[in-house]
């Protein structure tokens, strides 16, 4: 029976036997982290042939006999270009092949707008009134968090089941202080919605009012698929750019984060060649190039796109199971009660829970209380507010499936108790 | 004779002579790289057991079991951090663990500085009016070219033997838009001077009128000594800091691009507690930590500091017939006529060669048609103006010991040319 229907007493009995449950839990000494989209010991493992590709000073060299050890080359090897190239859409000679992390690419390319403005826009950021950003919601709390560091200001948007609700996207950017929005477009963080081509194609045919727009597009999650034959397909955003007449609309980030290892990746920056080249000269202030030395390491172990696809599965098959507990026991959980909804990613390393209003706060804590650690609420919005406090990020990769099988037992209890009690207090 | 000396005739004599020299190097195919302190073959091949360090799955974690393949520690491993804390004079716990490039570190402080301010400052140096730099002359041109990106304007402070000539400096820093000074204290980048005990303590007890001012100390060369019995030694700056009451006056980097790899070494950025936490938490916005597995690499295959300067010695020895044989190339060639002086490294990179006034660009673009290419003339100094048009950098490390020899011979006769063309004018 859904909660909603019940009477006060059905409500106080679920009640009583929902403390007693979450009573069991709080005293098991469970200790288990679900905070981030971490992979586990069993993921890392996979690339261990990766740490063999380089050991004798013979194995430093290109395909073309260049030296990765010494200096030079700041946007990075052309074979590890060649590599991102079919992943993000992008001609390989229009990619620059950064450090272990895209975050950092990111947070950079936000930093140079603001000292230096975009390739044939109004100048430096800072030297602007005031800067604004859309921010699709629920979204990834890094991308807002380089915004809240920077001083520019998050607007929310709406992402809806195919995308970023275009009809608001398309009044907002109509205010010059705009300066951009942020895109997880496949497998979003956290909901795994992935956008349609539709949506796609209207971002890209944008005419904002301001000519420094940039959609900082974060294709994190391009090969990440958990199925062989359900798969999101995202199609690619700079063609589109350029058949709209915006080449330089868009700055595409991937890495290989969660392909090789989290910490020690390799990441890269692909957009028009314009931007690119505005981009690179100043780059070449800040550094004489990232190391080559992985880069060639990834280069030799995965070969091309299609070895990164490939091994791509090996990482689907331990995921797979862990995604599939989780939405096992929500459905288990909720469909009779009513009092969640969730979504059902086919890829990425999230899922988002939807709770009854003013409950995620106190469903956070109470799991935190029984030895269960999730995202903060509200991280998943702007300034860390979420206005309905009801969204939850589950993050399934990093415990084994036992645990995780553990920790969702006990968000579900968390999650149903906070939500008869907030039904009782209308009682 | 010294040219100086020399009557009309003699020059004449001198100069078909030269010419003569010079037109039999113009055909004879050289094609001699000595435009940067780029480490040679030999010495990267030197490092080759640091690419055996991690192979396995097993190999990835540290001595306190943390799996570096993950996310996690923005500031990088405590490993690193002891390695690199007896060579900087900073301890352990004060030190964030930069990616492959020290540059990078100083660009991001100095961007950081732009957008964010320093602890205890007056807000975002973008906020204020004007922000000037001290530049020692010559210098860094990576270092000018940073403040020139950001527009951070520059005053050269002429560089003494012992270090910036601080009666310039202490008045200089009674103006509030001076933000700071560039200082690579040991070896500099490019005359080898190293500052003295009395510049180091004068350098830490400034009381600039900005409160912002920050000491960017670039000890590139904290190790780089070139022979074991006679070597500069640098006192540690931030404990003369502490003694003047200024801890937080300065930011220390160091990397080892000139120990394991150009491309792929560490870098590390120390400073007082309040610094660095005021630092660490902006750069988490920024990046979820730098590359953790090549940190480990460098910590397995060093151990500790001594390590790294037992390490040294190796690269010492192929780099001290470079610079030995520069030095007698220039002692053969200019010590009867005169015409330059230089100076005589004890470590470092490079050797600053001064020509006549008005001779840099010339000899250079001399060199250049003979298959010989220098660094610019000019790069030494801010807005690439040398205002003497006098010093040409020597950067030994790359070619050859042979094609080094041969490169000198190139250089000083152009350089003789060019001082007896000068004379000729004014005859």
């Amino acid at each position: 029976m859904n909660y909603s229907s019940m009477s006060k007493e059905q409500l106080l009995e679920q009640k009583a036997k929902l403390e007693k449950e979450y009573d069991g839990f709080l005293n098991s000494g469970l200790e288990i982290n679900m905070t981030r989209g971490k992979p586990c010991v069993e993921q890392l493992d996979l690339a261990e042939g990766m740490l063999k590709e380089i050991s004798s000073n013979e194995d430093c060299f290109t395909s073309k006999k260049f030296d990765c050890r010494n200096y030079g080359l700041v946007d990075g090897l052309d074979d590890a270009k060649r590599l991102f190239s079919p992943i993000i859409g992008v001609p390989w000679n229009q990619i620059i092949v950064g450090g272990n992390s895209s975050l950092n690419l990111m947070y950079d390319a936000m930093a140079r707008c603001m000292l230096y403005g975009v390739a044939g826009g109004n100048g430096p950021w800072v030297k602007q009134d005031k800067v604004k950003f859309l921010c699709p919601v629920p979204g990834y709390d890094r991308h807002f968090g380089i915004c809240e560091s920077l001083g520019i200001e998050m607007i929310n948007v709406p992402l809806l089941g195919d995308g970023p609700d275009m009809d608001v996207v398309e009044e907002l950017i109509k205010d010059e202080a705009v300066k951009g929005i942020w895109c997880v477009p496949k497998y979003s963080n956290p909901t795994g919605t992935t956008y349609s081509d539709e949506t796609v194609k209207r971002l890209a045919a944008m005419k904002p009012a301001s000519k420094d727009f940039r959609i900082f597009w974060d294709n994190a999650y391009a090969v990440h698929d958990l199925y062989e034959d359900k798969k999101d397909e995202l199609i690619h955003i700079l063609p589109e750019c350029e058949k709209a007449g915006n080449p330089n609309l868009v700055f595409i980030f991937a890495s290989t984060s969660k392909i090789s290892y989290p910490g020690s990746g390799v990441s890269c920056l692909g957009a028009s060649a314009e931007n690119i080249e505005h981009i690179k000269s100043i780059m070449q202030m800040q550094t004489i190039g990232h190391d080559k030395m992985n880069m060639l390491r990834h280069v030799k172990f995965f070969g091309d796109a299609e070895g990164v696809k490939a091994f791509m599965k090996k990482h689907a098959d331990v995921l797979r199971p862990k995604f599939e507990i989780c939405i096992e026991k929500l459905e288990d959980a909720f469909s009779e009660c009513g009092a969640a909804t969730w979504t059902k990613p086919l890829g990425g390393y999230f899922i988002s829970l939807d709770v009854p209003e003013g409950c995620a706060k106190e469903t956070v804590a109470m799991a935190k209380k029984a030895g269960v650690v999730l995202t903060d609420a509200g991280a998943t919005f702007p300034y860390h507010k979420d206005p309905k406090d009801s969204n939850i990020r589950i993050a399934p990769s990093f415990p084994p499936v036992e645990e995780l099988a553990k920790g969702m037992d006990v968000l579900c209890v968390c999650v149903k108790l906070c939500a008869v009690n907030k039904l009782l207090e209308n009682k």
